[in-house]
């Protein structure tokens, strides 16, 4: 049998340029956008062409390997100090998430070093960002799918999947490792409003791999554990604070808590490029508020009243002690804490 | 100033027959439906164009009305065992809302009682049943409000409204009572997936009393205690069992939790004829589970993939020990278990 789910790529560098899968369309539509410059690749992490961390990291990484490239052409003299400009735009483009940062401040300290032409090993840089992503991902697909026990089910919320990553995916990675090691009975699905990552985009992921699941309304994940029907909570995240605290989906700390009223673990799949030295706790963390019109409409159809007021976060925290483990490339931290993950972050 | 959340009839007897307000065009259009038998009102509550457990009884009661005429006049001798076919069709259209066979029940007994021609006197009981509807729901109202402090901000999930009563609602009662004596600063609205009790109903109840409202996925509400900008949490019940556990929209356990999780005090506004002495707990309550439809598209929109699965109860069961207190038109029950219930039945 064929592995489908190796071959979801919703970042990928063609020849020349950017591709992104455009996700708004899913599961829909399978379009892809061409991109050719930081500013349009800054656009597009704005407008949800790509979501997902780890997947805007490297997206916002090639944008960089655009804007090196552009700068140095037109401006050979000062092309390092209009790469910063250019840059600036890409790290604001989303606030929550820590890998583009990440990613933005690693191939800056490359372009300080190099010497002549920055542009074939700005590239060579980014592509190593993408490589190390997928088979961070597999790493932790195979570490944390240990987690689990025979014919166990899996509740997830928002996507952690390929789609969320340069491939493979975080929670979904041990998703899908688990399955075709034959551990996984069932996945069920949280809808996960207001964006439907989960029916739109879990669901489609899932599919293609045929790995059964069922979509729930966000708010029956508790009413399914008080019937024992979850062995075990994946999730992704958006930034892990220094102590153990994450930014998740909106929807993310709702479920810990009945988790943990269940005595069902939560597990946190998370890459260390997600980690935030600077933010010392989850309180820290900028949390990103988004357009009431995600809830109050779909597409052209409104939901609501006229004039209705909404609020509507896009993340929210998660705290350590409601965490039971996070799952990395380097390694699973129990029962996260400060120490912890600063031994593993080393 | 008027107060035209009296004037909301969901259920209405106008003249020889019932009027239902089509909740299904709600928010966007107020469309009103004639019926002119049991059948066709058994068909109206399974299909929702009425929803809500008081509502649905009182239109139960019209619909046995409307059966104990048609089955006197076509068939004098043994009008009594045809209405019996009748009232069945009524008691299975939904089966988790109490309220339905508590007034099946009421007139049931009338009737076996009545000599003569039965119409005038069911009629008027019927109506009575609705005039103590609304006026149970003043008095509790009264009650509940008593329960919020100055300056209160209230998470409500589903729709405890006017459209869910014979007038005024359970906790949008407390609501409205609350806001016309200065106690309410803003109510927030969980959005009440998968059907949108709360975007479709809840905000077209408020937006016509001007109460300030925001609504919000039903996922974030955690979010929204942890910053603690709610000082209450209040709903309705689709039944409230002997031992206190409640049957409630989906998503009320969930929630629950949460104000557990945070101190956030939850209470319960429901009639006494949501109380069931048959269902001694909450695992005894049969709940509803509805298609797979209402949580995978949205009209004639679809969300997730083709052929997703998925899994759609429609309530969910809170134990007595997540609800500080319950609110009827009897009193306030806080902490409630069996022998307070039963204390207070009477």
């Amino acid at each position: 049998m064929s592995h489908p789910n190796y071959s979801i790529r919703t970042v990928e560098w063609k020849n020349d340029h950017l591709v992104l899968l455009d996700q708004r369309h899913l599961p829909h539509a399978e379009k892809y956008m061409d991109l050719y410059s930081a500013e349009d690749t800054a656009e597009a992490i704005r407008n949800r062409i790509v979501r997902g961390a780890p997947a805007m990291g490297l997206a916002a990484a090639y944008g960089m390997v655009m804007a090196a490239r552009k700068c140095y052409k037109q401006y050979p003299h000062d092309w390092r100090l209009r790469v910063e400009a250019e840059k600036k735009a890409l790290a604001e483009a989303r606030p929550t998430a820590v890998n583009i940062q990440w990613a933005l401040d690693l191939l800056s300290q490359h372009l300080d070093q190099v010497e002549g032409d920055p542009i074939p090993s700005v590239l060579a840089l980014a592509k190593q960002l993408h490589e190390d992503d997928i088979s961070g991902n597999i790493r932790m697909a195979t570490l944390g799918s240990t987690l689990l026990e025979a014919n166990s089910t899996v509740l997830t919320h928002g996507n952690g999947g390929a789609l969320a990553c340069g491939g493979y995916g975080t929670a979904l990675g041990v998703v899908r490792t688990a399955f075709s090691t034959g551990k996984l009975q069932q996945v069920y699905v949280n809808e996960s409003r207001p964006l439907w990552q989960g029916s739109r985009l879990t669901t489609w992921e899932l599919m293609k791999d045929s790995i059964p699941f069922q979509v729930l309304a966000d708010g029956a994940a508790a009413h399914l554990m008080a019937q024992n029907k979850v062995n075990i909570v994946l999730v992704g995240a958006e930034c892990v604070a220094a102590n153990g605290d994450i930014a998740g989906k909106i929807g993310t700390y709702q479920l810990a808590i009945s988790a943990r009223f269940h005595n069902v673990k939560l597990v946190v799949v998370a890459p260390t490029s997600s980690f935030s030295r600077k933010f010392t706790t989850g309180a820290m963390i900028p949390l990103e508020e988004r357009p009431i019109e995600e809830l109050i409409s779909m597409g052209t159809q409104r939901i609501t009243v006229q004039h209705a007021d909404a609020w509507n976060p896009a993340f929210d925290v998660t705290p350590a002690h409601l965490i039971d483990a996070i799952v990395t490339e380097k390694g699973i931290i129990e029962q996260p804490d400060a120490s912890k993950i600063s031994a593993l972050l080393g």
